[in-house]
């Protein structure tokens, strides 16, 4: 249904800006979070742009590297 | 890494505790908040037994379906 594919991509591009924005608190760049996180660099950098679906583990994960809790990048 | 599989588990273990106890004040069974959220029933239940590695999407519709914020899933 097109409406609950924009709400999806709304839902992924918000996820995305959280993360850029406590990478930016963090005062890392997304080479230094990738390499905290143990991801590739091409995943963080989609994720942010909210080309990922990233799951559970993984949101803990970031938060880890990013030195926040996993809720705060779901606000 | 044996390490690594055990926290992954109890990420997902943490993360299904949470579902359960939402849905515990929500007052509704698996099956309901199955159908609330559009999911299988066997997901459910699945997912509050930690077995699952649900993405950003499902949580916040998760969150929807019990009436609670995406971030009080993850604690």
């Amino acid at each position: 249904v097109a409406h609950e594919t924009a709400k999806r991509e709304d839902l992924l591009q918000r996820f995305g800006a959280s993360v850029r924005e406590a990478r930016a608190r963090a005062g890392i760049t997304q080479e230094k979070l990738a390499e905290l996180a143990g991801m590739h660099r091409t995943y963080v950098s989609s994720l942010e742009r909210g080309q990922r679906n990233v799951g559970v583990v993984n949101i803990y994960v970031l938060a880890e590297a990013l030195g926040c809790r996993a809720s705060d990048l779901l606000t």
